[in-house]
């Protein structure tokens, strides 16, 4: 482990201690944002915190790359045989690949059912090889499955889509999942990394991150644009996993 | 007007009466569906309600057209000049042009940026003339704007984006346009027409129409899938249009 790795653990550590976080921005808010997707992807997973981003680069300048293994055109179409033969699975192409990825301040790695391919070693090996190298590293849905079979997250806390839950935490054996978080903050390391719930629960990350790093005005602007009411507890997961897969509610009028 | 347009609006008022929708299916839940853009689409217009789409096509076959004026890539970079030059607006491909759009139970018309444009004419012709052949219209954020541009709206009741609440408004002089609901439907004539506030109260509207058409079971399988709490109620908007575009609330620990 290297000094500057030596020091961002530390910095975590006690941020983590002291309920401070370290600022991996150092004050200056993140510019850069490199979407990491693959076949099969979820289209919210991309296009939520994408939808943030946008609304957020009328504020501020911001820069977003979408990243795959080659510049051909990625399909959102599920991988598995569909017997109901459905469609309205269209492509997302990428402005870089895993080869010449741009420099980063967050690298966002998306989920979707194709994450569970074993087509995805590439992906993977620059998940490792990535992270390190950016401030911060964010996992949306089952992103976190992905981000674990790389190794980023041993050793660290994480949650992930709760309808998946026993079969991506299967992915990282080294990593507590946190079953009744809509989403997590592990900041013991250098890059921190956030990790999402399922599917629109990545807004609510997005926008916490949005109003850590810019500021609450800009998480409202943002909020107001989507007309979005945020979840604003971590801890307040309506789709809490307790085992049976059931959601505690999915109507907001039951509350 | 011709007798089914008159036995349409018919059943419509009877059904406002009595408080029963007629259902514009005629009991055979939906299955294929034509979303409608244009440049400068906004991302969740169309994402939102195609992963509402994706999720319920692993329970019903469903066939989702993407339709434009022609078979180019379509950019969802804004059109403005952005003196903030942010990056990070993919394009989406139509799989239809207006010209040989399929035969479409569920016409949705999303919104964006891009909808003010004075280039739309043709897609403004395609929405008057496709409208009377489709069972049920459907609007998405300022989509509800570019309805009205067709003469669609006139005579209807609808709602849109509150954050351009005074801008769109005006492309309805002939609309009832209501500023405090999360959603509206109008039953009065043939099809129904449906329209949604801003960006992702469309998850709302969708939800609801799959609670309506197909069963409440279906909509909370894919509210669970997609983590999403529901707005139930269509009369608590929180970003309900006052006059001062100031939102209610933006946070849900706050309600």
């Amino acid at each position: 482990m290297g000094l500057i790795q030596t020091f961002g653990a530390f910095v975590g550590i006690s941020g983590l201690l002291s309920g401070v976080m370290a600022d991996p921005f150092n004050g200056t808010p993140p510019q850069s944002y490199g979407i990491l997707f693959f076949p099969a992807f979820d289209v919210i997973d991309v296009y939520g915190p994408l939808e943030v981003l946008q609304s957020l680069g009328s504020l501020h300048h911001i820069e977003v790359s979408f990243i795959a293994e080659t510049l051909e055109p990625v399909s959102s179409e599920r991988l598995m045989v569909d017997k109901l033969n459905s469609t309205g699975f269209p492509s997302l192409t990428p402005t870089h690949t895993i080869h010449d990825s741009p420099e980063l301040d967050v690298m966002i790695v998306v989920g979707g059912p194709g994450m569970t391919s074993n087509n995805l070693n590439a992906t993977i090996d620059f998940i490792r090889e990535k992270t390190p190298q950016v401030k911060q590293l964010i996992t949306i849905c089952t992103g976190s499955g992905l981000a674990a079979r790389s190794g980023v997250l041993d050793g660290k806390m994480a949650t992930t889509h709760k309808t998946s839950w026993p079969d991506i935490i299967t992915y990282g054996p080294n990593t507590t999942w946190l079953p009744d978080k809509r989403w997590v903050e592990d900041e013991s390391g250098s890059p921190p990394i956030w990790s999402s719930s399922g599917v629109s629960s990545g807004l609510d990350l997005m926008l916490h991150f949005v109003e850590t790093y810019y500021s609450l005005e800009n998480a409202t602007f943002v909020s107001k644009m989507l007309e979005y009411v945020r979840h604003t507890d971590p801890n307040d997961d309506p789709f809490a996993y307790n085992g049976t897969l059931s959601a505690r509610n999915c109507r907001r009028d039951r509350n």
